[in-house]
Protein backbone atom coordinates (compact mmCIF):
# COMPACT_ATOMS: atom_id res chain seq x y z
CA UNK A 1 0.00 0.00 0.00
CA UNK A 2 1.42 3.08 -0.88
CA UNK A 3 1.08 6.59 1.21
CA UNK A 4 -0.58 9.17 -1.22
CA UNK A 5 0.22 11.66 1.30
CA UNK A 6 0.80 10.30 5.27
CA UNK A 7 3.69 11.42 7.72
CA UNK A 8 5.96 13.97 7.01
CA UNK A 9 9.30 11.79 6.49
CA UNK A 10 12.66 12.73 7.66
CA UNK A 11 15.40 12.90 5.18
CA UNK A 12 18.71 14.18 5.53
CA UNK A 13 19.39 14.71 1.31
CA UNK A 14 17.13 14.03 -1.65
CA UNK A 15 18.41 12.37 -4.59
CA UNK A 16 16.65 12.91 -7.98
CA UNK A 17 16.36 10.61 -11.42
CA UNK A 18 16.78 13.00 -13.84
CA UNK A 19 15.06 11.64 -17.54
CA UNK A 20 11.45 12.27 -17.35
CA UNK A 21 11.68 13.00 -13.51
CA UNK A 22 13.97 16.53 -13.28
CA UNK A 23 13.59 16.54 -17.38
CA UNK A 24 10.76 16.50 -19.70
CA UNK A 25 11.84 13.77 -22.33
CA UNK A 26 8.54 15.17 -24.57
CA UNK A 27 10.38 17.65 -27.07
CA UNK A 28 12.05 13.67 -27.68
CA UNK A 29 8.58 12.86 -29.09
CA UNK A 30 8.04 16.05 -30.66
CA UNK A 31 10.87 16.18 -32.70
CA UNK A 32 10.00 12.43 -33.75
CA UNK A 33 6.57 14.06 -34.88
CA UNK A 34 8.04 16.59 -36.89
CA UNK A 35 10.36 13.62 -39.04
CA UNK A 36 7.90 11.53 -39.58
CA UNK A 37 4.34 12.96 -38.92
CA UNK A 38 1.56 10.48 -37.14
CA UNK A 39 4.11 8.23 -36.14
CA UNK A 40 6.40 10.34 -33.76
CA UNK A 41 4.17 9.08 -30.82
CA UNK A 42 4.95 5.29 -31.58
CA UNK A 43 8.62 6.04 -32.39
CA UNK A 44 9.56 8.20 -28.82
CA UNK A 45 7.40 5.41 -27.18
CA UNK A 46 9.11 2.30 -28.64
CA UNK A 47 12.41 4.01 -28.69
CA UNK A 48 12.32 5.09 -24.73
CA UNK A 49 11.25 1.10 -24.04
CA UNK A 50 14.24 -0.17 -26.00
CA UNK A 51 16.39 2.23 -24.25
CA UNK A 52 15.27 0.82 -20.95
CA UNK A 53 15.20 -3.06 -22.32
CA UNK A 54 18.88 -2.56 -23.54
CA UNK A 55 20.13 -0.92 -20.38
CA UNK A 56 19.09 -4.18 -18.12
CA UNK A 57 19.94 -6.40 -20.49
CA UNK A 58 23.33 -5.04 -21.24
CA UNK A 59 23.68 -5.24 -17.18
CA UNK A 60 22.69 -8.58 -17.16
CA UNK A 61 25.28 -9.67 -19.49
CA UNK A 62 28.20 -8.73 -18.30
CA UNK A 63 31.14 -10.71 -17.42
CA UNK A 64 34.41 -9.72 -16.55
CA UNK A 65 35.55 -8.96 -20.43
CA UNK A 66 32.09 -7.90 -21.45
CA UNK A 67 31.84 -4.46 -19.84
CA UNK A 68 28.26 -2.88 -21.13
CA UNK A 69 28.12 0.22 -23.32
CA UNK A 70 27.47 3.98 -21.53
CA UNK A 71 23.85 5.34 -22.00
CA UNK A 72 24.37 7.42 -25.32
CA UNK A 73 25.50 4.14 -26.70
CA UNK A 74 22.15 2.08 -25.51
CA UNK A 75 20.39 5.32 -26.65
CA UNK A 76 21.89 5.35 -30.01
CA UNK A 77 21.12 1.26 -30.49
CA UNK A 78 17.51 1.55 -29.02
CA UNK A 79 16.80 4.14 -31.92
CA UNK A 80 18.09 2.78 -34.98
CA UNK A 81 16.02 -0.98 -33.54
CA UNK A 82 13.01 1.48 -33.06
CA UNK A 83 13.29 3.23 -36.63
CA UNK A 84 13.52 -0.34 -38.85
CA UNK A 85 11.02 -1.74 -36.60
CA UNK A 86 8.27 1.11 -37.81
CA UNK A 87 10.22 0.97 -41.20
CA UNK A 88 10.81 4.36 -40.74
CA UNK A 89 13.71 5.41 -42.84
CA UNK A 90 15.99 7.60 -40.56
CA UNK A 91 19.03 9.32 -42.83
CA UNK A 92 21.85 10.84 -41.13
CA UNK A 93 20.03 14.20 -40.09
CA UNK A 94 17.50 12.59 -38.70
CA UNK A 95 19.41 10.71 -36.46
CA UNK A 96 21.13 13.37 -35.24
CA UNK A 97 18.51 15.29 -34.84
CA UNK A 98 16.36 12.89 -32.49
CA UNK A 99 20.04 11.73 -30.49
CA UNK A 100 20.39 15.87 -30.25
CA UNK A 101 16.97 16.22 -28.50
CA UNK A 102 18.29 14.41 -25.04
CA UNK A 103 20.96 16.19 -24.80
CA UNK A 104 18.29 19.51 -24.95
CA UNK A 105 15.60 18.53 -22.82
CA UNK A 106 13.66 21.07 -20.71
CA UNK A 107 13.07 20.52 -17.32
CA UNK A 108 9.55 19.94 -15.95
CA UNK A 109 7.79 23.51 -14.60
CA UNK A 110 7.78 22.57 -10.78
CA UNK A 111 11.45 21.33 -10.72
CA UNK A 112 13.15 24.77 -10.43
CA UNK A 113 10.91 25.80 -7.10
CA UNK A 114 10.61 22.10 -5.74
CA UNK A 115 14.84 21.77 -5.81
CA UNK A 116 15.06 25.42 -4.09
CA UNK A 117 12.42 24.92 -1.33
CA UNK A 118 14.20 21.60 -0.12
CA UNK A 119 17.29 24.07 0.51
CA UNK A 120 19.72 23.79 2.75
CA UNK A 121 19.49 19.40 2.64
CA UNK A 122 21.94 17.82 0.13
CA UNK A 123 20.25 17.47 -3.31
CA UNK A 124 22.44 15.06 -6.11
CA UNK A 125 21.17 13.55 -9.60
CA UNK A 126 21.68 10.13 -9.72
CA UNK A 127 20.87 9.09 -13.38
CA UNK A 128 21.88 6.50 -16.45
CA UNK A 129 22.96 8.67 -18.13
CA UNK A 130 26.58 9.48 -18.81
CA UNK A 131 28.00 12.62 -17.46
CA UNK A 132 28.71 14.19 -20.74
CA UNK A 133 24.77 13.94 -21.11
CA UNK A 134 24.04 15.38 -17.66
CA UNK A 135 26.41 18.11 -16.75
CA UNK A 136 25.33 20.56 -20.05
CA UNK A 137 21.97 19.27 -19.10
CA UNK A 138 22.06 20.75 -15.75
CA UNK A 139 24.23 23.60 -16.91
CA UNK A 140 22.35 24.83 -19.83
CA UNK A 141 18.56 24.55 -17.58
CA UNK A 142 19.99 26.50 -14.79
CA UNK A 143 19.63 23.63 -12.53
CA UNK A 144 23.19 22.62 -11.67
CA UNK A 145 23.48 25.34 -9.38
CA UNK A 146 20.78 23.63 -6.87
CA UNK A 147 22.65 20.04 -7.15
CA UNK A 148 25.96 19.25 -4.90
CA UNK A 149 26.52 16.60 -7.08
CA UNK A 150 25.89 14.73 -10.56
CA UNK A 151 26.53 10.74 -10.23
CA UNK A 152 26.39 8.84 -13.20
CA UNK A 153 25.50 5.20 -13.44
CA UNK A 154 28.92 5.10 -15.39
CA UNK A 155 31.24 5.20 -11.91
CA UNK A 156 29.59 2.09 -10.96
CA UNK A 157 29.51 0.31 -14.42
CA UNK A 158 26.31 -1.07 -14.24
CA UNK A 159 22.67 0.24 -14.75
CA UNK A 160 19.81 1.07 -12.31
CA UNK A 161 17.94 -0.86 -10.40
CA UNK A 162 21.64 -2.49 -9.72
CA UNK A 163 22.33 -1.81 -6.25
CA UNK A 164 25.46 -0.99 -6.99
CA UNK A 165 24.29 2.20 -8.61
CA UNK A 166 22.57 3.26 -6.09
CA UNK A 167 25.23 2.90 -3.21
CA UNK A 168 26.65 5.68 -4.93
CA UNK A 169 24.56 8.01 -3.24
CA UNK A 170 25.04 6.35 -0.01
CA UNK A 171 29.00 6.32 -0.54
CA UNK A 172 28.73 10.36 -1.66
CA UNK A 173 26.06 11.66 1.23
CA UNK A 174 27.64 9.32 3.52
CA UNK A 175 24.29 8.91 4.82
CA UNK A 176 22.09 5.34 5.85
CA UNK A 177 20.03 5.12 3.11
CA UNK A 178 16.75 5.62 5.20
CA UNK A 179 17.43 8.77 5.58
CA UNK A 180 17.72 9.44 1.98
CA UNK A 181 14.88 10.58 -0.04
CA UNK A 182 15.42 8.97 -3.66
CA UNK A 183 13.19 10.82 -6.09
CA UNK A 184 11.76 9.17 -9.67
CA UNK A 185 8.68 9.18 -11.83
CA UNK A 186 9.92 5.60 -13.37
CA UNK A 187 7.96 3.07 -11.30
CA UNK A 188 10.73 0.37 -12.32
CA UNK A 189 13.58 2.87 -10.76
CA UNK A 190 11.62 4.14 -7.43
CA UNK A 191 10.69 0.05 -6.77
CA UNK A 192 14.68 -0.88 -7.37
CA UNK A 193 15.17 2.12 -5.09
CA UNK A 194 13.02 0.82 -2.30
CA UNK A 195 14.46 -2.50 -2.36
CA UNK A 196 17.70 -0.85 -1.47
CA UNK A 197 16.48 1.15 1.51
CA UNK A 198 16.34 4.41 0.42
CA UNK A 199 13.03 6.48 1.77
CA UNK A 200 11.25 6.47 -1.52
CA UNK A 201 8.72 8.87 -3.28
CA UNK A 202 7.26 7.95 -6.98
CA UNK A 203 6.15 10.99 -8.94
CA UNK A 204 3.28 9.48 -11.00
CA UNK A 205 1.84 12.09 -13.36
CA UNK A 206 0.01 10.15 -15.20
CA UNK A 207 -1.81 8.13 -12.79
CA UNK A 208 -0.07 4.76 -13.94
CA UNK A 209 -0.89 1.43 -11.75
CA UNK A 210 2.50 0.74 -9.63
CA UNK A 211 4.52 -2.09 -10.53
CA UNK A 212 4.89 -5.04 -9.08
CA UNK A 213 8.25 -6.89 -8.88
CA UNK A 214 9.40 -5.26 -5.87
CA UNK A 215 8.31 -3.28 -2.96
CA UNK A 216 5.96 -0.43 -3.38
CA UNK A 217 7.68 2.79 -2.75
CA UNK A 218 6.92 4.97 0.72
CA UNK A 219 4.25 7.86 -0.49
CA UNK A 220 3.19 8.36 -4.67
CA UNK A 221 3.23 11.69 -5.50
CA UNK A 222 1.43 13.59 -8.80
CA UNK A 223 4.17 16.07 -8.93
CA UNK A 224 7.82 17.54 -8.02
CA UNK A 225 5.65 20.33 -6.31
CA UNK A 226 4.05 18.42 -3.98
CA UNK A 227 7.59 17.12 -2.38
CA UNK A 228 8.52 19.72 0.39
CA UNK A 229 5.38 19.04 2.20
CA UNK A 230 6.28 15.50 2.73
CA UNK A 231 9.59 16.22 4.50
CA UNK A 232 10.36 17.33 7.84
CA UNK A 233 12.01 20.54 8.38
CA UNK A 234 15.63 20.29 7.72
CA UNK B 1 25.66 -9.49 -40.09
CA UNK B 2 23.32 -12.66 -39.64
CA UNK B 3 23.53 -15.41 -41.82
CA UNK B 4 20.29 -16.31 -42.67
CA UNK B 5 21.41 -19.86 -43.93
CA UNK B 6 25.10 -20.41 -44.76
CA UNK B 7 27.58 -22.56 -43.45
CA UNK B 8 26.89 -25.58 -41.52
CA UNK B 9 28.34 -25.23 -38.08
CA UNK B 10 29.13 -27.60 -36.05
CA UNK B 11 27.74 -28.42 -32.63
CA UNK B 12 27.62 -31.47 -30.55
CA UNK B 13 24.66 -30.63 -28.45
CA UNK B 14 21.80 -28.79 -28.21
CA UNK B 15 20.05 -26.55 -26.02
CA UNK B 16 16.64 -24.91 -26.60
CA UNK B 17 14.80 -21.98 -24.54
CA UNK B 18 11.01 -23.30 -24.19
CA UNK B 19 8.67 -20.45 -24.49
CA UNK B 20 7.88 -19.28 -27.47
CA UNK B 21 10.49 -21.38 -29.04
CA UNK B 22 9.08 -24.97 -28.36
CA UNK B 23 6.20 -23.98 -26.88
CA UNK B 24 3.59 -21.92 -28.37
CA UNK B 25 2.35 -19.45 -26.23
CA UNK B 26 -0.52 -18.24 -28.22
CA UNK B 27 -3.43 -20.81 -26.21
CA UNK B 28 -2.31 -18.17 -24.01
CA UNK B 29 -3.65 -14.83 -26.05
CA UNK B 30 -6.65 -17.70 -26.93
CA UNK B 31 -7.65 -17.79 -23.75
CA UNK B 32 -7.60 -14.02 -22.28
CA UNK B 33 -9.32 -13.42 -26.08
CA UNK B 34 -11.72 -16.15 -24.57
CA UNK B 35 -12.36 -14.28 -21.32
CA UNK B 36 -11.74 -10.46 -22.46
CA UNK B 37 -13.54 -10.29 -26.12
CA UNK B 38 -11.29 -7.74 -27.93
CA UNK B 39 -9.04 -7.00 -25.21
CA UNK B 40 -7.12 -10.51 -24.99
CA UNK B 41 -4.29 -9.30 -27.77
CA UNK B 42 -3.51 -6.19 -25.38
CA UNK B 43 -3.43 -8.52 -22.61
CA UNK B 44 -1.58 -11.29 -23.52
CA UNK B 45 1.08 -9.00 -25.14
CA UNK B 46 1.36 -6.40 -22.04
CA UNK B 47 1.52 -9.80 -19.72
CA UNK B 48 4.68 -11.39 -21.47
CA UNK B 49 6.39 -7.96 -22.01
CA UNK B 50 5.95 -7.49 -18.04
CA UNK B 51 6.66 -10.95 -17.35
CA UNK B 52 9.91 -10.60 -18.70
CA UNK B 53 10.41 -7.14 -18.09
CA UNK B 54 10.07 -8.17 -13.91
CA UNK B 55 12.48 -10.91 -14.56
CA UNK B 56 15.76 -8.65 -15.67
CA UNK B 57 14.45 -6.26 -12.73
CA UNK B 58 14.73 -9.07 -10.35
CA UNK B 59 18.02 -10.19 -11.12
CA UNK B 60 19.31 -6.51 -11.28
CA UNK B 61 18.14 -5.67 -7.94
CA UNK B 62 19.50 -8.81 -6.19
CA UNK B 63 21.59 -8.00 -3.97
CA UNK B 64 22.70 -10.87 -0.94
CA UNK B 65 19.55 -10.89 1.58
CA UNK B 66 17.28 -10.32 -1.19
CA UNK B 67 17.17 -13.54 -3.95
CA UNK B 68 14.48 -12.93 -6.79
CA UNK B 69 10.86 -14.70 -6.95
CA UNK B 70 10.51 -17.56 -9.43
CA UNK B 71 9.12 -17.48 -12.52
CA UNK B 72 5.61 -18.60 -11.66
CA UNK B 73 5.69 -15.38 -9.13
CA UNK B 74 6.89 -13.34 -11.38
CA UNK B 75 4.42 -14.54 -14.28
CA UNK B 76 1.69 -14.16 -11.63
CA UNK B 77 2.60 -10.52 -11.12
CA UNK B 78 3.02 -9.28 -14.45
CA UNK B 79 -0.81 -10.66 -14.95
CA UNK B 80 -1.78 -8.42 -11.93
CA UNK B 81 -0.46 -5.23 -13.63
CA UNK B 82 -1.74 -6.06 -17.27
CA UNK B 83 -4.82 -6.25 -15.68
CA UNK B 84 -4.94 -3.34 -13.91
CA UNK B 85 -3.15 -1.28 -16.35
CA UNK B 86 -5.49 -2.41 -18.83
CA UNK B 87 -8.59 -1.98 -16.47
CA UNK B 88 -9.71 -5.79 -16.95
CA UNK B 89 -11.34 -7.00 -13.76
CA UNK B 90 -9.52 -9.75 -13.29
CA UNK B 91 -11.78 -12.57 -10.85
CA UNK B 92 -10.46 -15.33 -8.86
CA UNK B 93 -11.32 -17.82 -11.86
CA UNK B 94 -10.23 -15.85 -14.23
CA UNK B 95 -6.87 -15.27 -13.04
CA UNK B 96 -6.61 -19.36 -12.21
CA UNK B 97 -7.65 -19.62 -16.00
CA UNK B 98 -4.54 -17.26 -17.16
CA UNK B 99 -2.36 -19.06 -15.06
CA UNK B 100 -3.23 -22.05 -15.88
CA UNK B 101 -2.82 -21.39 -19.90
CA UNK B 102 1.01 -21.99 -19.03
CA UNK B 103 0.91 -25.23 -18.08
CA UNK B 104 -0.36 -25.99 -20.69
CA UNK B 105 0.93 -25.00 -23.66
CA UNK B 106 1.21 -27.00 -27.28
CA UNK B 107 4.44 -27.52 -28.87
CA UNK B 108 5.14 -25.67 -32.20
CA UNK B 109 4.30 -28.44 -34.96
CA UNK B 110 7.67 -28.97 -35.97
CA UNK B 111 9.31 -29.49 -32.76
CA UNK B 112 8.79 -33.04 -32.46
CA UNK B 113 10.11 -33.78 -35.53
CA UNK B 114 13.41 -31.69 -35.40
CA UNK B 115 14.14 -32.86 -32.32
CA UNK B 116 14.11 -36.56 -33.38
CA UNK B 117 16.09 -35.33 -36.40
CA UNK B 118 18.96 -33.62 -34.53
CA UNK B 119 19.86 -37.25 -32.59
CA UNK B 120 22.01 -38.70 -31.49
CA UNK B 121 23.35 -35.46 -30.43
CA UNK B 122 22.47 -34.82 -26.81
CA UNK B 123 19.51 -32.44 -26.41
CA UNK B 124 18.51 -30.13 -23.24
CA UNK B 125 15.69 -27.00 -22.50
CA UNK B 126 17.04 -24.65 -20.60
CA UNK B 127 14.34 -22.28 -19.18
CA UNK B 128 13.75 -19.20 -16.92
CA UNK B 129 10.83 -21.37 -15.99
CA UNK B 130 10.65 -23.49 -12.47
CA UNK B 131 11.34 -27.62 -12.77
CA UNK B 132 7.58 -27.68 -11.96
CA UNK B 133 6.33 -25.62 -14.83
CA UNK B 134 8.55 -26.91 -17.13
CA UNK B 135 9.10 -30.79 -16.10
CA UNK B 136 4.70 -31.39 -16.96
CA UNK B 137 5.09 -29.66 -19.74
CA UNK B 138 7.59 -31.92 -21.52
CA UNK B 139 5.84 -34.80 -20.15
CA UNK B 140 2.30 -34.15 -21.18
CA UNK B 141 3.59 -32.89 -25.01
CA UNK B 142 5.53 -35.91 -25.35
CA UNK B 143 8.78 -33.94 -26.07
CA UNK B 144 10.20 -35.13 -22.41
CA UNK B 145 11.84 -38.19 -24.30
CA UNK B 146 13.66 -36.02 -26.51
CA UNK B 147 15.78 -34.29 -23.84
CA UNK B 148 18.79 -35.17 -21.68
CA UNK B 149 17.80 -33.13 -19.29
CA UNK B 150 15.31 -29.87 -18.35
CA UNK B 151 17.81 -26.72 -17.00
CA UNK B 152 15.99 -23.84 -15.34
CA UNK B 153 17.17 -20.43 -14.57
CA UNK B 154 16.34 -21.34 -10.64
CA UNK B 155 19.44 -23.85 -10.36
CA UNK B 156 21.67 -20.60 -11.23
CA UNK B 157 19.27 -18.54 -8.78
CA UNK B 158 19.18 -15.59 -11.51
CA UNK B 159 17.53 -15.20 -14.72
CA UNK B 160 18.62 -15.23 -18.52
CA UNK B 161 20.32 -13.44 -20.07
CA UNK B 162 22.90 -13.95 -17.11
CA UNK B 163 25.85 -15.49 -18.32
CA UNK B 164 25.36 -17.75 -14.96
CA UNK B 165 22.39 -19.48 -16.23
CA UNK B 166 24.15 -20.03 -19.51
CA UNK B 167 26.96 -21.96 -17.89
CA UNK B 168 24.20 -24.13 -16.45
CA UNK B 169 24.29 -26.05 -19.60
CA UNK B 170 28.03 -25.83 -20.24
CA UNK B 171 28.54 -27.45 -16.72
CA UNK B 172 25.96 -30.16 -18.09
CA UNK B 173 27.20 -30.97 -20.97
CA UNK B 174 30.57 -30.60 -20.05
CA UNK B 175 31.24 -28.95 -23.61
CA UNK B 176 33.02 -25.59 -24.58
CA UNK B 177 30.16 -23.14 -25.24
CA UNK B 178 31.13 -22.63 -28.99
CA UNK B 179 30.12 -26.66 -29.82
CA UNK B 180 27.09 -25.85 -28.02
CA UNK B 181 24.13 -24.79 -30.33
CA UNK B 182 21.79 -22.94 -28.96
CA UNK B 183 18.37 -22.41 -30.14
CA UNK B 184 15.95 -19.24 -29.08
CA UNK B 185 12.71 -17.06 -30.82
CA UNK B 186 13.58 -14.52 -28.41
CA UNK B 187 16.29 -11.99 -29.67
CA UNK B 188 17.28 -11.02 -26.30
CA UNK B 189 17.97 -15.00 -25.06
CA UNK B 190 19.84 -15.36 -28.59
CA UNK B 191 21.66 -11.96 -28.35
CA UNK B 192 22.98 -13.42 -24.65
CA UNK B 193 23.49 -17.03 -25.54
CA UNK B 194 26.06 -15.46 -28.52
CA UNK B 195 27.70 -12.96 -25.86
CA UNK B 196 28.56 -15.93 -23.27
CA UNK B 197 29.87 -17.69 -26.58
CA UNK B 198 27.26 -20.69 -27.68
CA UNK B 199 26.81 -21.08 -31.38
CA UNK B 200 23.36 -19.68 -31.59
CA UNK B 201 20.00 -20.39 -33.84
CA UNK B 202 17.67 -17.14 -33.49
CA UNK B 203 14.29 -18.91 -34.49
CA UNK B 204 12.82 -15.47 -36.28
CA UNK B 205 8.95 -16.64 -36.77
CA UNK B 206 7.60 -13.50 -37.47
CA UNK B 207 10.34 -11.14 -39.81
CA UNK B 208 11.29 -8.98 -36.60
CA UNK B 209 14.25 -7.03 -36.83
CA UNK B 210 17.26 -8.04 -34.70
CA UNK B 211 18.10 -6.10 -31.38
CA UNK B 212 20.99 -4.26 -30.65
CA UNK B 213 22.54 -4.55 -28.01
CA UNK B 214 24.98 -7.34 -27.89
CA UNK B 215 26.59 -9.54 -30.60
CA UNK B 216 24.44 -10.64 -33.90
CA UNK B 217 23.16 -15.18 -33.24
CA UNK B 218 25.46 -17.07 -35.84
CA UNK B 219 22.24 -17.92 -37.94
CA UNK B 220 18.69 -16.27 -38.10
CA UNK B 221 15.88 -19.27 -39.21
CA UNK B 222 12.78 -19.23 -39.18
CA UNK B 223 11.40 -22.14 -37.97
CA UNK B 224 12.86 -24.99 -36.01
CA UNK B 225 12.64 -27.30 -38.70
CA UNK B 226 15.43 -25.31 -41.14
CA UNK B 227 17.44 -26.55 -38.34
CA UNK B 228 18.90 -29.70 -38.52
CA UNK B 229 20.27 -28.98 -42.08
CA UNK B 230 22.09 -26.02 -40.93
CA UNK B 231 24.51 -28.73 -38.70
CA UNK B 232 27.35 -30.89 -39.44
CA UNK B 233 26.40 -34.63 -39.55
CA UNK B 234 26.37 -35.83 -35.69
Amino acid sequence: MIENSGRPRAVDALVFDAYGTLFDVQSVASTAEALFPGRGAALAQLWRSKQLEYSWLQSLMQSPGQPREDFAAVTAHALSYAAEALALPLPAHARHRLLDAYLHLSPFPDAEPTLAALAPRRRLILSNGTHAMLAPLAAATGLARHFDAILSADDAGVYKPSPRVYQLAVDALDCPPIRIGFVSSNSWDAIGAKAFGFTVFWINRSGAPIDRHGPAPDCMIRSLADLPALLTAA
